[in-house]
């Protein structure tokens, strides 16, 4: 199965049952992106949403870090940030398509089906942010070094991080403080304001934990879990009454599952079920 | 007075002036509910909602726990879950009636014009986290066991508790975490996400410290009061333009009270108010 | 340059490069405010909100106090809240223009394009939070007694603190346990649940951590500290899918900087830039 | 079947398979409603709403109108704008309640899961827009007088025409001509602007129009028409993207239904189908 | 009492008990707008809106037409568009900021507490479509000349006809055909979208139709007139439940006022009202 | 360049300067849509979206018809709607996917950045206005048989009728008598509800009236084009004050094109610019 998870830059491997778990594969240079990667990502994570084996998704970084962010380098040279020599308008339309295509790719995580926990350790700068606050869970280790670094290059962070935080997190006050300022700040911090919920000793605790909770989930009905990611997320950017109405639609279809039964027979008898895949 | 609220499964009383009491009664089923439950809670708070003698509410449950959540055995057998044989569509459409008329009794803690002060004791699943979730105030006690409990019984939560949780606290990561694993979690990580506001020792301190804030918030301006809760309520679900608009609509009425000009005045000279029923 | 910032009430003084300090200036009063006050604050801020030579605003209180809040005795006896002798329904509209009014001074705050860095100490009642809320960073000191402080006299806070409470904080429960008693609560407990971001020894140890922080934003590119601040107050209002569109429209334009060549040399160089004005 | 719908000033009717006719019957007053007739209003359509037997409705008025309005004369007697004695916020409560209930009352119309066609002969105020505004299709004959009357007894309407009239019509720029000015406009005008979408020349013409409409839908799948129905109310209110959302979720379930195989088969086969009950 | 509305380029009248007429005044330029217009354009209207004379208003162009739009040649010589020689970026936020103010400034005819009557007449290109569109109720004459012009010049309109089009006509595919073409139309297309409510035969019937409807208007209860204005631009925006809710807040405090009795009795009696000033 | 828009089933070609023509090309089944053509669809407008060549489309039909809509036998045989035997739960969960899919081909055409405007002629059923609620001007002929088909198979119309017809039409009542009865109704009716905004003789003179209209607004700036048809979308589905800050974002870089000053001197000079491409 591992092979037909084949993209460059990304390590795909099957844990455990129902569990995936994808390793961005670039340690030489931090992990840092380039543009082929958010593009493999993308299909990697569309490709992970609809796979029947798969129900609970690790993502973490290969080597001393989850990923140093944007490859600036990759970027300046590349022509990312070099639309032709054109009026600003027309530059800006180009930026403005360039922009909401790179966003797009990193929204997959998020549209993805199965829930996906991420594992952030060492470097955690820039993009890693945006990764990160577009996945389900968010686990740190003692020693992450987090950074809301745009604001150091010139430009108000635009992949996700602006839009998602104040979704993510309930005090504002150190959101603007972090990313006004791209000062570097750790774990203990964001465990306190709720940037991540959990922090582990290291990146091996981090996995063991991670894989852990990732193979709870997988154990648990598949349509359960999808409905609860679905509507979490709806309900995060809508009010309560609209979220009350799209939860009775959604589990109108929803409880006609055979898992209900089988969950509950489950923990009347007390022994494991075999959920059928979805 | 206590006689006019005459609900099965509940106790009512009167423990200070202007103060109500609700308690769930069921203690032999740690307080599980079944469909005359969330009727008759629903009949209730309407009650309290506009009786001009009570101005906060306390809610809690008799015996050893809060409430275990939902009765599943009486849901399975009573037909709750079980419409009649006829396509999956005519099915949705049935559960969808069902599930908007349940979110509805719940709801009517939320819509009540009097805070109500929600004390958690023991276990506390499933049903316990919708019902408190639309309550104002949330007290715990050092042995409270929480749990959203419906991913395994096969279900998204779907009486409130994916709408309002979103709402309710700040840390979308730990969210995720307890509402996809349903693993069950105590005070403490209660606490400091925010999900509760205040952690007692056991349930009697619990209920004596609910009892004394409900008794504080009564011995404030009524018009106060309830427009606090209105306004926050409405705010939660609203951009700020909105929320101070609204705030200026309301309260071209409200300031017309007589209430402002006896609240300065007894803040001057030191001495209580008696503010007139609302 | 500070003289042509005179305003009653108010000192400014401009510490460092490119930051301003704004002082309220009534400390005989305890900061108390009367109408001229916030219609000064609103002038000021706009000023500053397109000063070429300003980018970070320290904000704080002469004396013992941050602000004790709205002068009551001013405006009972100022007419503040005193319509003439007509009907309600013409009341009631008197009121709501006045309401807007006040309201449309403090979001100056808010709209002020330069980010506003609040310090809080001693006393800091209603408009107190109600300001502090329209600020972007909050600190406050070892000292300071926060209070939601409206229902004590009467009515439902209406400058903002109730619209703006539920989008700062994200513990709903704790929001309503001191909006609606108006109890006193200290730094340690604004801090826990993320009202203010720091909290520091006492007014000097804030006010230098206010100026460090604000020097330090000052040194970024203008450009991208302003789109920042502008993006996170959009996407707190609106959905995820929201503000990432905004954002892509936004730095289509602003990524056409010279800021971030700039930026980008200088930390190949690691020399200090300067950006040009915004 | 017809003695199950026994509610005074209504006569309810059975002229079709499957359709229902609800006409309001208090032809010495015009139709004019008092306090009662909202209640049983909603009771009746409530039940309407889920009874297996009706899939369309058709609303009228019996005698020379379909009604005058409010009960002026009723309400002014009755008590209905006539709270106690207490101040002008407590007051204010009061209306706000009573006008809460009195919206819901109508919002039954809008709420009742089978299509509502509203026909309007004679003299049609205020309430008659306000209630016809909530059905789903709106006839009117030669010779009905609508008017937004309540401008004329010094109020804004409030129990629903302001504001569903900009969402049922395109021209902002006519609903403030007549909402403002409170003058009478006839079924021409009507048609031209879409507040109708049928003019007929008098009223058995118009009920006979409505009632081949609603045989005609009522012929259709009971599935198909109640997502419709849903839909587009939901569609009205909100972006297209959240429209096609939930269009994707509830039609995950609906889908489902035997209908659609029925459907198509009739559709070759060229013969009527007899649908399940819903 | 004219004295006292003295704005250079506007004739301001009071051709009936309290009703205002506005007159653009630049007839040698077909009343073409630049800067200085639109500032003393809010500043009037700002001061009708809490006039308490005026309860209705009339808007028009003196001369041969309603206004040709922007005047072109002032604004690319005076600077409007030409920011100082700073990189784009910079520029943007300097142009952001001027379209926003420009915008504010045509918003005060919306935000008027009082209904405003527009009378388009000849040549109404442009910035006419931005002021009527702001306007409650639009009237044209036989000879009108609409056009959205901005595409002509190369820029999407920005002074707010793309923001209120869709909200004041129903016909998306008509408003993108005039949008994207800039062609020139007449008032019978303009009537039968809906983009006016009314056309005269020219421009003497065209004032005396506004003024017969301002008289009307201004012989009603103000507080009602308000509350019609203020909840239909409210419902406009908003969904339907909103729209409700907002009208129950809203009418809680103006249903006390004694224009309500006296607008009763007056009907009763047959004879005319004075209300009150508001 | 047609060779490089070779797609089975539709027509390319470039009848004009800028101006791309898009025919459906299955004529023998009244151009009926199998799932390959919606895919070729979202394949060819996102290439014409960004290709610099092109300013305008114009879409219509070949043959008799512009399309029968669906091809249900197709789909029936196909499998489109007909998921492996799994449990209620999992078949919504494919369906809901398959729809959203579908939803997105469609879709395209509205995020086609260039303008679009659809000839509709003959039999126009179902995916006929699912298709042309997306294009942004719509023609009709004569001869035109339009219905919201989708209720008479047994569903709610799901590809966007539902969710687009209340957004581009303002006659709620009308919309619901045709979405739920499935009627046939002509281009009169089309016409006076603003369904389309005008009404050729038969095919060849709609397909002229579209040429020159797509011509005319090629014409144009492109900069000024997209932004007008961006911001008239956004507007559409936004509140007024939404839709001037979204406004004053854009024309920040927008208005910097070399197209303005272009424009206005080919006024000033009545002669034809030629544009830049974009």
């Amino acid at each position: 199965m591992a092979e037909t998870y084949n993209y460059e830059f990304f390590n795909v491997s099957f844990p455990a049952e129902h569990v995936a778990h994808v390793e961005i594969n670039r340690p030489e240079k931090l992990n840092a992106f380039k543009e082929v990667m958010w593009h493999n990502l993308s299909a990697l994570f569309k490709k992970l949403s609809t796979d029947p084996n798969i129900r609970a998704i690790v993502y973490s970084g290969a080597g001393r870090a989850f990923t140093a962010g944007l490859d600036v380098q990759a970027a300046s040279s590349g022509g990312t940030f070099a639309p032709p020599t054109v009026d600003s308008a027309r530059k800006a339309n180009g930026l403005r398509r360039h922009i909401l295509e790179f966003q797009e790719c990193i929204t997959a995580l998020e549209k993805c089906e199965k829930p996906v926990i991420c594992v952030m350790h060492g470097i955690s700068f820039g993009l890693a942010l945006d990764m990160s606050l577009s996945c389900d869970i968010r686990i740190s280790t003692a020693d992450t070094k987090f950074s809301v670094k745009e604001v150091d290059i010139g430009l108000a962070a635009d992949i996700g991080t602006l839009s998602r935080l104040p979704h993510a997190v309930g005090n504002m006050s150190w959101i603007k403080d972090v990313a006004l300022s791209a000062r570097v700040f750790g774990s203990e911090e964001a465990l306190r304001v709720g940037l991540v919920s959990r922090v582990a000793a290291d990146k091996e605790a981090g996995l063991k934990e991670a894989l852990e909770l990732a193979t709870l989930i997988a154990s648990k009905s598949p349509v359960a879990v999808l409905g609860t990611k679905e509507i979490l997320n709806y309900s995060r950017d809508k009010t309560v009454a609209e979220g009350l109405n799209y939860t009775a639609v959604w589990n109108a279809a929803m409880l006609q599952t055979d898992d209900m039964k089988e969950a509950m027979l489950s923990g009347i008898q007390k022994k494991k079920v075999k959920f059928a895949k979805l």
